[in-house]
Parts: structure tokens; C-alpha cells; sequence
């Protein structure tokens, strides 16, 4: 139950994880966070919407991301210091998203990594993109 | 059911939104973004970690602006484009925090806003800070 | 609140339970469990499988008949310690499932009793079949 | 996203998921599978059982052992066949429980591999044990 320490990570490396995300998903979101947006939660305003629905949040999608970092790469151990995310895309009720983070930079001296994150949906346009910055396990 | 316009906006006004963050909080948030990282979910791990137990994903915390900027400030109809988020503090169970929100800048010709996002405990320590890029409702 | 004891269980009882089983369900076993395989959270994925779609938790139907033994027969004060489960048929989403357990055997110097389950759909088709072995109240 | 076929699966090889159960995971799983056995959900009442006290369904640790089954070994792909469990103890409310699964034997011919399944509790008790029975993928 340990992840990668900044030896075992390499430039390039990546990992996944991908999840259909559901109405059940975006309500439970909701109540958890207390953002009952019209946009994520009243069909009646989103209809007459750009987006012609309801959308998940945003934060929902950045939520993949983070379980790719703690859970994979580097995995457990990893501290989460840094994120910035720039939203694309909408994430649709019953679109399949996939997060994936890439090893970008490391930097040794100070135990920290740099992580490109990208969520991507079923017709592979980005709806999320960003990067993270990680002190790994030791 | 719409936001406040740009021109509605001043710099300085702010709006904020706090909750007492519990475990089951927590497990549901695991439920949905699948982070079973095991400093979420895993006390008998937890407690040999630097933060003693369990603590609170930081999307979670980050969730609680989402809500602030989607119902508050700016309010419906604004599309959230960037966030970057500094973790700084973890949050642990039963904590309550408090997201708040403060109009920054505003990018009139662009009708865009940025504004100063701080997440704060009960004890008033900051978990997490960063800035919203907001497009908001016309 | 006390089930029946060895006494009133007679060969060839029988209790049953029925539910449909809903996306939100099956969503929310996997976060309960961990469990996201993707048979089970990703559309993109499942819609190519065998199954052409997403399927219930074989655990989740289980649960079922979990349910019958401990609520109804023999009911509270019931000892579970045994249960061996074949999975026969996939449950899909919005398939209305019905547990049936039926006492198959009574082992009275040891206050033990073998019973029969079974889960069918709404077509009759078995989704999942095995035996409990029970230790009823006293 | 494809699990281990039988020829990269060697006897021995194993793999494991451990999570805290709380009251809400409980109690969540009592709504999915309507199992509201008092042993599980009523306090009044089962504080005078052996148990001393609440405890969790032994479905929901089964669901565990379904976790690392259709996630790590073998993982995606995989077909559940049969699964036994013998429940040895209890899981009460707050015992971190880890569900291990060990390749014990190939059918090569079938495609079929058995599998050791045991959960033990933070103090190294066994509460689940038996054997699963799985077509992995081609």
C-alpha cells in the first residue's frame, strides 16, 4: 500500500481510470458539496441552455483525476499540493469519461513531480485539462 | 435563476458557504470519483500517517467553491473555464470549512472575472486557496 | 424481532424478495465496495461485451437473498455461516430480480439448516443459485 | 483495460483492497439490497446479541473480494463463476477490513483458474473466507 517514490517514476509514464457518469452521480455530487447549480440539477433551466441538459460538475471530473494520482500514480503516500484545471467541455449525464495523468517533469532536489492531467470523453474531445504538482512517497 | 452580469459585479464583493464534512461525506465522495486512496478510506493506515486519520479529498474541499461560484457569485448561468487550486492544509473529519469567494479582477471586453477562492477551517487555518477564471451570464 | 427456531422451520418453506435493480443502485454498490470494474461503471467499455452493456454486481444480488434469510427465514437472530453462489445469468440495469430461499434440510443436534436459494429475473431466467447454511435463533 | 489471461496468471500471485467500513457504508448497503436485518441497523436491539453491537452485512465484505477479483486478479474481462464464503467473524462499524484473492489452481483446458479468497480484519482475524471460480479473459 505504498506508491512510486520520485526513483520509481519516469517521464512519460502514465495511468487511467474511467467511469460512466450518471444522473445518480451528479445528484449525489450535489448533495454532498451542497452545488445545486440549475445547471447540474433543474432540467427544466438546462434545457434552454447552451448545453441543452443538465451537465456534471466540473469538480466531478476533476475527482478522476485525483483518484488516478492517489491511487496509481504516484499513488498512496503522495501528498496533493497543486492543481490547476481549465474546463473544455461539458461532461454529459451517461458520458464516459477517462482520466488520465502523465509524468511530466520531476524535480529531484525537492521531491516533487509534475503531472499532466487530461480527462478525455467517448469521442476523445478533452473536457478537463490541467496539471499537478505531487511530493511522492519516500 | 440567473447570476449577477459583470456589471453587477464590484471587486471585493465576496460570497461564501460552509459545511461540517463527515465521513460519510467523504465515503460517498470515494463512491463517485472511485479515489479510494487509503488516507480517505483506510484508518487503520491513516493513523500512521502525518495526518493521524482519515482525511477529507481535496476535490471535496475544491467542490465547495464550485458551489459558491455556480449559486452565489457570479451565480447561474456562468461558465467556469480555469481553477487552480493550493492545497495547503488537510481536512480532517467533522472539520467545517468555509469557501469563500472574492471578486478579483474583471476582464470587462472579455466578459470574464477572476476571483480569489480560500477554503478555511474551523480554526480559521486555510486548506486550500486558488482562483477562478469565470465567464459570467450576459 | 426474533426469527423462527429450528422448531418452526419446516422442509420446503419458503420466503422471497423482489426489487428492480436501478443504475443508482449498482453505482452505489460501487462505491460502497470499490468495486469499479468496468462491467459494472463504464458504458463505452460494456456496450462491447458479452453483455452488450453495463451489469449488476453478482454480490449485489446476493444481497438479496441475504435479506430474505435474515429478515424472513429464518429471520433475526439467524447465524450466517455459509454460503456457496453460482452465477448463472447476467442482472442487467432495470431488471427486476426476485431471492427466494426455500428450507432444504434441518441439522437439529447441531441447530443448523441448509437452505436452498435461488434469484430469477422478470423473465424466470436464474441469475445466481446456492445453498446457506444457517444457524436460526434458539 | 483487460485483465490477466490464464497464461499470465502463476499460482501464488495475489492481490488485495482494504477500506475502513463505516456506519454509512452499512447503512447505504441496507438500502441497496433492502437487506434492514436489526442485526445490521437497529442499535437497541442488537447491543443485547453476542455481537454486542451493530455489524456490517457479509455480502459487503464479499463485495470486496468481487473488487479485487474484477479489477486486479485477473481484472477486467473476467467472467464470475462461483464464489463460497464461509463467515468466520464479524465486521463491526469502523474495522478495516483487507480482501485478499490468490491464484490456487489453473484449469488451463477450460480456461477456468480457482482463486483463494480470504478478508481479515486490522487484527489479522479472518472474518470471510473460500474460494471463487473464474474465466478469466482470452
Amino acid at each position: 500500500m505504498k506508491g512510486l517514490t520520485i526513483d520509481q517514476l519516469t517521464i512519460g509514464q502514465n495511468a487511467s481510470f474511467a467511469k460512466t457518469i450518471t444522473e445518480a452521480d451528479v445528484y449525489m455530487f450535489a448533495g454532498i458539496t451542497g452545488d445545486f447549480n440549475p445547471a447540474h440539477v433543474n432540467e427544466d433551466y438546462a434545457k434552454d441552455t447552451i448545453f441543452k441538459g443538465r451537465i456534471a460538475h466540473g469538480m466531478l471530473a476533476a475527482g478522476l483525476i485525483s483518484a488516478v494520482l492517489g491511487m496509481q500514480l504516484p499513488g498512496p503516500g503522495s501528498i496533493y499540493m497543486k492543481q490547476d484545471l481549465k474546463f473544455t467541455a461539458p461532461v454529459k449525464f451517461n458520458d464516459t469519461i477517462t482520466a488520465t495523468v502523465t509524468v511530466k517533469e520531476k524535480i529531484e532536489e525537492k521531491n516533487r513531480v509534475i503531472l499532466d492531467c487530461v480527462v478525455t470523453n467517448q469521442d476523445g474531445a478533452v473536457v478537463l485539462s490541467g496539471e499537478a504538482l505531487i511530493m511522492p512517497p519516500k
